[in-house]
């Protein structure tokens, strides 16, 4: 992110663009950075009225709790509202490539955060909607230095990246299974004993098969019974597949963790150097001298 | 599959065999192909047909669906099937072994899906089987050039074949414990609280043993809820049983693909070679030269 | 098992011995044997037997059966139990060390498979404890050469009994959590909805814990609601552990077993030989020769 | 625990010194010690009055045995207080440093274990909370001998421990998850399909997503019946990751375990020490010689 050679992002009036630029600049490093103290207390206070307005929304649902504060909930709602689309109008002004910061996941969270309220004024109860702000929380890591939360959540992104197409299989290997067992649950059972429907009759293969079991549709002839509990141990079986896939995918991953010495950056921070890296492949930097990993060679 | 030397399969009239084999082998080529063109686009329209017929069916299962669009549903699943059976023909038509592909696992397939809606003028209700159509799907793997997810699958079958002997084991231990369980709750519960009898109460220790938990027949004396309190223990470790058995399975084909060297015929795509193999032992092709895994070792 | 020398066990009268021995060595190879073809039609036999008064016993349990066939199935019952006690009293008779038959867990089995019938006469009902009955068919693993499953069970066994230990502490560390968990929701939910005892309370941890989740008691109050979902995710979390322990140990078996070249001794079919092994170190002979396991190294 | 050099600790009157701090040892050998006599009688009395007084509790909140002995009950529940309460003093008046001992695991869960029935006098039903005195039975590892239990105990909690990132960071990510199916799922459902509020919709999708299933607020809508299915497969498909990171570190700890060859202090039974450590890394004792641990390598 090699921001600090090119300054000529989108100067509107050149004549201005150095202040602007300016106060772009300490914009940007309070909203967007969290090195300085500035930057430290505005993540900080985003938190917690991020926290706040979700348990507005939650407590909003609470219909005693609606009736009786319902002008203070819906003033708070809108207060935080407009605090996050200024904050949005700001992180959008300040970013050198606006486009960019609107395009990604965190410029989509932000913007899907502060909708909802707006599009309640037109379709009631869309507001509820907003609980997407705790997606804004994952920005929570950065304040905490929990940079090692990151690469392990990296780490099991690899790992189920890695086992994606196994996954696929997995699940398309499930989905005809519902929709076949669901259809001869069906014939089976049929529409006097609660499966009215094909649909029906898979949504109740689906609740059976994961093993959540609601009781809302129950098999009552024997055959019904005796095809259920198939069904059962199926679930209870195949649940080994995917756990068996995720977990080979994890155990290499740290097999390949710690194979490679656990050399991490102290610059950076960065892992997954090769065993003789001497320089940090992300930023140059030299690498710490490897630890031993006799035990395991 | 060296079909490309012997065209003498079958010929019913020696005079015509070069007419009708030229006709045969482009027929062969557009059904069964999946390189030419035709043989993409007949794959897509087979895939889209397969899905609405599934769909029609389903939809067809719904009450106020099928009042009010009935002979519109019915006139779709006739042609759907009609064309379905056309297309049997021509594949049985053009394959140079019918009998093969008639009891090959696909043949057997395209003939379970369409059989059903012809039972069904004798036997009402036998049209929802068609849904086994949906299992025709799989070829879909083949026109989005899923290779890998085919050699995926492959692997994930390897895997649970080769500890088929541990889940064999699994399954009668836990059909004995099942058994012997359900018996000793009727025993404790007796047919008052809803046990009515031993198959009752064996389906119940299916529920509870898998963790299901429908609730439609639940333990009433403080002995029953004590009895199967240690039911559902018992139920929650033994699942770690099969998982066991299939993650070591699938870890260690990880292990051996990896070690391996990911080594791939860049002709067939055919894997598991040895280290060494400087030749594809499926096609006879070079090998590309294996990469480096020394992050393994 | 060398019976084959020492022929000198518990001859009743000197005289009659070797007539008596003879008729025994006979009745020993049809009753335990099962290289014969008298051993395995006895064998076949006897799994039909078992698995006819399993099937009795649960037929008779259901209302509508039990009144109609009454009779026949009273009958069959007790045609059943005295083959059973004739083939028990002949196992005895044919044996060299009929105590410790009777000690040994096959023994116990098969006299626990005919005490219920005899029990019925004084204790109406306790005939169903005859279902015990299937535990015998454990003896078809050996009609059905399914010698690789036995070992297969061993490994299970073993792999299971190697992490003991920690299944103990997590057994405990679980117990300790029900009865405390248990014990809050009793103050939290209290009498009035449907918690109406520590025990009862105990049987709802439980039954949510392992995500059984019957719903006949069920958390009225917000509070409850909140602490049962704390019960939830910690059991769907805990479940990891045993799954965790399990699938270490049977992947480190699994390894072993593949270190050691799957050396099996052609005789007497033992394995866990050490990989430069000659001889077996079961029954001394010699063993095959390795095969390559380089891809393991 | 080099406690029998400094003698020195807390003398309140110096002429009475040596008295009491022989009292004071002899007492600290019988209470922490059990490897005299007295320590293990100690010990097991201990265990027995726990297991006892939880059982008391918990046989007080049956209503039919608590109307019939609710004397007995209250005294007995009285005696081990006083019991309880009594050796509590007993313990921080013969140890060294009662500071230390007090804010300790044990010291702190020994004052909790008393603590619940002095309050029970002002707040009737507090009285319950005595059952965290099964928390105490913890100590019964040491009476039994089982160091062994111990140490895996360690392991497991070293290999939790291992894993704490990535799990917290599963953690957050299935809160988000619940927090924002929850609300999407008011949305559909609605107040008039028992979705009356948020949190209320929160409970139910982690009964749904941990499978537990309760079945006491299902789906009403067909489209509340298709997301309630894809929240179903969510759970059944992410319970794979923590059980994979859980697997991994118990795996991983297996073989460090093993690749150290079990080497283990005679003197401490300390264990991990590297493969060619000669002297116990804990106490400095000579380590026995490795065992052969060739099959791993």
């Amino acid at each position: 992110m090699s921001r600090s050679e090119s300054n000529n992002a989108e100067p509107k009036s050149p004549s201005e663009a150095p202040r602007k630029d300016d106060w772009r600049e300490r914009c940007h490093e309070v909203i967007f950075g969290f090195h300085t103290p500035a930057g430290k207390a505005f993540d900080v206070a985003l938190m917690i009225l991020i926290v706040l307005s979700v348990g507005v929304v939650i407590l909003d649902s609470i219909r005693d709790i609606n009736q009786r504060y319902e002008r203070q909930l819906v003033l708070a709602e809108w207060c935080f509202t407009i605090l996050f689309t200024i904050e949005y109008v700001l992180r959008l002004a300040c970013v050198r490539q606006p486009a960019r910061y609107a395009l990604s996941f965190y410029g989509i969270v932000d913007l899907l955060a502060i909708i909802p309220t707006y599009l309640s004024l037109f379709f009631p109860g869309s507001q509820y909607l907003v609980v997407i702000r705790v997606l804004r929380v994952l920005r929570v890591f950065r304040i905490l230095k929990l940079g090692h939360h990151i690469r392990d959540a990296n780490m099991l992104t690899r790992a189920l990246y890695a086992s994606r197409r196994k996954i696929v299989v997995f699940v398309y290997f499930v989905c005809t299974l519902i929709v076949i067992l669901g259809s001869l649950m069906y014939l089976i059972e049929g529409e006097t004993n609660g499966f009215t429907s094909i649909p029906v009759s898979i949504y109740w293969t689906i609740v059976t098969l994961t093993t959540v079991g609601y009781g809302d549709i129950t098999p009552n002839t024997p055959l019904g019974q005796t095809f259920s509990a198939v069904v059962m141990l199926l679930g209870y079986a195949i649940i080994a597949v995917p756990t068996g896939i995720v977990t080979a995918e994890i155990t290499h991953a740290n097999i390949v963790e710690r194979a490679t010495g656990g050399l991490r950056c102290d610059a950076c921070e960065a892992g997954g150097h090769d065993k003789d890296a001497v320089y940090c492949k992300s930023c140059g930097e030299k690498l710490p001298t490897p630890e031993s990993d006799a035990a395991l060679t």
